[in-house]
């Protein structure tokens, strides 16, 4: 039996599972969302509110938060648990993707990779086993690997040099892993991350070689990053249907309500995105029949709340009116509202298809949800749904 | 016996008391401190986080509201604390103080003043009556009268017109008052304003002929706008000799915490100022021991709360260190830390006044707010602080 992961249920008509997750910070219902508090808060929250919406997990950005405030305060702190008042379990990520996609003049070779903060250019370095370090001393209850995530499109023969530097890179932090003691009084745990590409043979490459190296947990990573949905969810079948059954998967960086929806059909546990802090942060705010923005004039005298539907602090006292007048006049209690109704409709869509999945009956929360939710985007985006 | 104010204790060894005052949305200890909710929102905190700190009454400034999202849509939600979710009493200023702060090309005349809006330009104009009719719309509890508020220093003979205007203004609005009928199923109240820039017989003047007109209620308006602080506090005690004692009197747009002592000292009942927000949102924090800017490196790692002595939501979870660390990532969260604890801290504060008042040891609490608070002034805006 592994402690780490429990599977509780098994949809019949789908890949799609339920289970917990347990770590040193209390246990986790999956499939489960983690709001992503990139610099060591989720944007606009507070721990208190994280709460409140139902939040199990958070994610931490080791990019960010090494460079700023520095993994030594952090770790000075006692943990990022300690130092940002959330209670429950974290998982932060190895900082890898961040300085693909954010940092200046990176250079990557076999031994890891160099590159310039985007915040005062300074210059500095990650290897596997430094990435572990840092984890080590955020304190985080899991840890991923350092990975290499190509652009897309790349050539094959980039995604297949990436494909085994990340198996190389995997091995490393699994032996600094158990080589480094931990810093606090709680264990931690590290999960793999499955690379190439939009290529199916290489993804299968990359998921067995992981899967040879026994880790805990296994992420999904190189995604959602330019590439075709149908691409991207028939990856994610290949992985699923390679990565053992009694170990968590999580899908990195995704996605909108429709993305999880698919994800969880897949048999993926665990996702994380920036979406439903960052939009809402700009006012559009995610409801059980779409989007909306609630700039919008025609919420001049909308006394409804954003969903009549809604449990969340928002909906339940706040009407669109009022909450479009925040957004013109840029007081932060608008950003606020609209980021804790986010988190709050991203926790209860997974909480749906979770009961639903545990009820026999995900097939139907599945088709109640495409019934309901009207789903915006270009027509190379287009999920292809199966139902 | 006035319903709408209970004076229920009076110092021995100064003009501070301690009272009880009325309204349709519920009773207000004071002396009390209001948070500025200039447009319907107090910046960076909820309704729920406002009772949290303690805060009985906060205001709204016509000005903004009338422009945006104007007093239509507000009088169509309901009133001001239907559209913004605040269940308890609400103030509103008349709108002047901004139109001669804010505004562009005002013109004054005895009829009232023109406009332009400083968010688009758009000509407008206040009257006396106009003002009451907005803050009929509004529906605050407490309504204020139109008046002027000459800058400083003026001439004698500028300060002179403008109370006379000011008292012609606060008898047209009365008689607007009690001719309009009140838009909800409540009632409201309506205040007066002295004026008299730092002249005490012109202040004398202004408060004797606005006691004549037997108002609900009395501000000391036009200080704070430059003027020492000896002479503001002289014009305060001068006007708390000659207003009402069984009638609350508001000082406006005051103060430091240090103003806020020497006013209740001088019989002043109600307090309202953007500094705990304005300042919290700029990483400055307020303690019993004095002020702090959060963003010093000297708090890198300084694990302790804001204030140690401090029961609020931002002292009892967080250290120095990490809102350091949220002021310097911009997080929002930060500012959201920072004011929580400034508007708590000033209600505190006045809660400790009220509590010695009624307990006969309003002397010693002075006494000891001035022992542990250092103060830093420029010498001419040093208080007169006769102990």
């Amino acid at each position: 039996m592994n402690r780490l992961f429990e599977l509780r249920h098994t949809d019949t008509h789908s890949k799609a599972r339920a289970g917990t997750l347990t770590t040193a910070h209390g246990s986790i219902q999956t499939p489960v969302f983690m709001p992503v508090g990139t610099q060591g808060t989720v944007k606009a929250l507070s721990p208190d509110e994280l709460v409140d919406v139902g939040s199990q997990i958070i994610l931490g950005n080791t990019y960010h938060l090494y460079l700023r405030p520095g993994a030594e305060i952090v770790e000075r702190a006692g943990g990022l648990q300690q130092f940002s008042s959330w209670k429950r379990p974290m998982l932060t990520d190895s900082g890898g993707y961040q300085v693909y996609s954010l940092a200046d003049l990176r250079k990557i070779n076999d031994d890891g990779v160099v590159f310039r903060s985007h915040l005062d250019g300074s210059s500095h370095s990650f290897t596997p086993e430094s990435t572990v370090d840092v984890q080590r001393s955020l304190g985080s209850d899991i840890m991923m690997v350092l990975d290499e995530c190509p652009p897309y499109p790349c050539s094959e023969a980039y995604a297949a040099t990436a494909v085994e530097r990340t198996t190389a890179w995997a091995k490393r932090c699994l032996t600094q892993f158990h080589a480094s003691p931990g810093k606090f009084d709680f264990s931690q745990t590290i999960f793999a991350i499955v690379q190439g590409g939009t290529l199916p043979a290489l993804r299968r490459t990359s998921a067995d070689a992981l899967v040879q190296l026994d880790f805990p947990g296994y992420a999904i990573g190189g995604l959602s990053i330019g590439e075709p949905k149908p691409a991207l969810f028939e990856m994610v079948d290949i992985c699923t249907d390679i990565l053992p059954q009694d170990k968590p998967r999580y899908l990195m960086g995704m996605g909108k309500p429709e993305d999880l929806v698919e994800g969880i059909a897949r048999g993926v546990d665990m996702f994380d995105c920036v979406l439903p802090t960052r939009n809402g942060r700009k006012g559009q705010v995610f409801s059980w029949s779409g989007t909306m923005n609630l700039r919008n004039a025609g919420y001049k005298e909308d006394w409804r709340p954003i969903d009549e539907q809604c449990g969340c602090y928002a909906c339940r006292n706040f009407s669109r009116s009022y909450i479009r007048h925040l957004f013109r006049a840029e007081e932060i209690l608008g950003m606020r509202l609209a980021c804790i109704h986010n988190v709050f409709f991203y926790h209860q869509l997974v909480a749906r298809c979770r009961d639903a999945i545990e009820m026999g009956s995900f097939d139907d929360c599945r088709r109640e949800f495409y019934r309901n939710y009207e789903i915006r985007t270009s027509p190379n985006q287009m999920a292809t749904i199966s139902l």
